[in-house]
């Protein structure tokens, strides 16, 4: 097979998100060549100390835009969209003022103006509403889509500390920045709130019409009382149809009853909610922000607008696939209730290097139930003990075994 | 504006699904005539009675398969394709045997073949592994992938029923087919995991090279001793890289710890976790199949198949946006410890119509806390109680609320 031919990504923008994007690209160059035919590298790079954007604008066939901020953001993707270049931005601020510009401006030169890192990270909103349910009339959305303060109200409920003090914990572990001014008083979650909010209800919506609050002023006492009353508290973009014309849009922290779908995101994830007559709801959660993830995203659409749309590429990497692989059990045997069964049964999981992790006993008239949580182990050797155990005297029943799944191990 | 050109959709098929799509389809003609410029119209239905191939494939600019099954319906597709048609399918027993074999037919005559329906409903499983996480390197996908026997599972763990009272039950309430074998034996899960796998790791999965069990062994004790053990069980199913070049797909009922992402997915719902270095984990959940949910997936599919990629449409629908919404919420008071002030906080809520839901009292040196929730009530009125609270000689604080986000209002 012939090289692949190149495709020339200029990216506008070295802080976090940029120089993940520009570490991420060419680790995956490989593998988005077998995929597309064509081989992505980073042909130009403007920061704000080097590079001219009519540089990186001629010597490139996309443009990512990762510098932030109003402006010259929203002059360089015109631009580009102007030159026939396909953009992809994770600009939120941008886009919740701007917006409806680019789009049409996007519209008119016939490119792709792609943008699912300006909203939840790799959480895939953008591409959901636009396009998976571009079928269904949406009712309503919920997102917590600010990692910052979702962790500061959940060490606030985890700890019983102020908010400064989770503040600075948030700051010490890289989950909120030295100005973290516009995530906790609620406005960049207002800014993807306006962007989700135009999506999902084909109505355009400006920054400035999102009502907002943060938590600055939530206290120890709220998430006290709250817990009393079996509520948790989160910080909720909502945006709603009202009536039969009205659409409202807003940032609030709020209470959630412990069945709500975002009741159990914690720490710095996002998630969204959408929901529709047709389909009740779905839910999509993830981590929201960071370099690497917001640079996955990005690298995502940067992917949808190389390749012609809906295409499944050959299956190059072809793994083999393999039916012995590590697992956990519980394990569950009706034995005779007389002296040495558990040491017997311990005995031959031990030969076959099956280690237990807990064991409850249980008399029954004649009988005892065992029931046990083993360690990760290969299936065969589980299995293997699992025959030998089938054929001791006291079993009065076949052996029962179902698997257990560890987020730790794998 | 000149009416917009006919876009017509050839339908294969009229059980649950396909009678769903065709009236889904006409009732959003209109919104997507605005979307896409193009008005999609039903142009023709093959039915197991009714109809020939060839007319509805002539007649057609697009083909949705909603036959199920084998054959016919990979005939029907690949001729479709052949004729330089795109084709929406929710057919996974399809897919997870003859996928090679369709998509190569689809790269070699440039249409698109979109499955997002066949294999979590509305969840947007395919689209995101396809397209949003195209950038990154997956090492895990977890998924709860059969709707039927998570509903079975929840039951006979909520009420300690038997798996057949269980079945029974999701019968009567249509979660289960008169003939659940496939479901409830794995297979269908199965089918699903093969194509996920496909995806996820870029290498070829028969469903025949998936090991799979089914639920129909799980006795209520499991589910009690899980409880005291403190899990939860589940059909999962998994895809994972094992070693450097191995993959292992399986479908088994697993215990959950409780903070699995996957561990609080009940009812009738579908769920999948991805699981990479770059992204840590993303989470989709909603409900798995019916024939609205898979109906609007397909449309969704439908949809993107009429559209240039990420085209962001003109915002045509413009709604107005409101500010004065409906809202339940918390309310904490600090005031004087003396009789009465509970009376009068009581009465000025009143009159403006803001009722009461619960309230605590808490004694606290000379003070009181009033804590309330309140019903929902429009936040204007609500806003004009709390300025006359506000105003009470018995405030000893600002008042202080906060909203509370209930699933059953709005």
């Amino acid at each position: 097979m012939a090289d692949p031919a190149k495709f020339r990504v200029g990216l506008l923008g070295h802080g976090t998100v940029g120089g993940a994007f520009a570490e991420l690209l060419p680790r995956h160059a490989d593998r988005i060549a077998r995929i597309t035919g064509l081989r992505p590298e980073l042909s130009a790079v403007l920061t704000r100390s080097r590079g001219s954007f009519q540089d990186v604008l001629d010597g490139s066939d996309l443009i990512v835009e990762l510098i932030g901020g109003l402006e010259p953001a929203r002059e360089y993707l015109l631009a580009a969209m102007r030159a026939g270049k396909h953009v992809v931005t994770a600009n939120k601020q941008l886009l919740s003022h701007h917006g409806e510009e680019l789009w049409e401006e996007a519209r008119v030169h016939g490119v792709q103006l792609r943008f699912e890192g300006a909203v939840a990270g790799v959480v895939p909103v953008i591409r959901v509403l636009q396009e998976s349910l571009a079928g269904a009339t949406i009712d309503r959305v919920h997102g917590i889509v600010n990692g910052t303060t979702n962790f500061i109200l959940t060490e606030m409920a985890r700890t019983g500390e102020t908010f400064a003090d989770a503040l600075t914990a948030a700051q010490r572990l890289g989950y909120a920045e030295a100005d973290p001014t516009e995530d906790v008083n609620g406005k960049d979650a207002a800014a993807k709130m306006a962007i989700i909010a135009r999506l999902a209800f084909e109505t355009p919506v400006h920054i400035d019409q999102v009502r907002y609050e943060g938590i600055e002023h939530i206290r120890p006492d709220d998430l006290e009382y709250a817990r009393d009353l079996g509520l948790g508290l989160k910080l909720i973009g909502t945006a709603e149809r009202v009536g039969d014309d009205g659409l409202s849009v807003t940032v609030y922290p709020a209470f959630l009853y412990p069945g709500h779908p975002l009741a159990s995101v914690n720490g710095p994830f996002n998630a969204v909610t959408v929901e529709s007559e047709a389909i009740t709801e779905i839910t999509m959660s993830g981590p929201g922000a960071g370099g690497p993830q917001t640079a996955t995203a990005v690298l995502g659409d940067v992917i949808s607008a190389m390749i012609p749309p809906a295409s499944t590429p050959p299956a190059t990497a072809s793994l083999r696939i393999v039916s012995d692989v590590v697992s956990s059990f519980y394990l569950y045997l009706e034995v005779a209730d007389e002296p040495g069964v558990l040491a017997r049964v311990a005995h031959v999981l031990a030969e076959h290097h099956v280690s237990v992790k807990s064991v409850v006993q249980k008399g029954l008239e004649d009988q005892a139930r065992l029931v046990m949580v083993l360690h990760p182990v290969l299936e065969s050797k589980f299995f293997a003990a699992i025959e030998e155990i089938a054929a001791l005297d006291a079993m009065r029943a076949p052996p029962r075994a179902i698997r257990v799944l560890e987020e730790e191990f794998g």
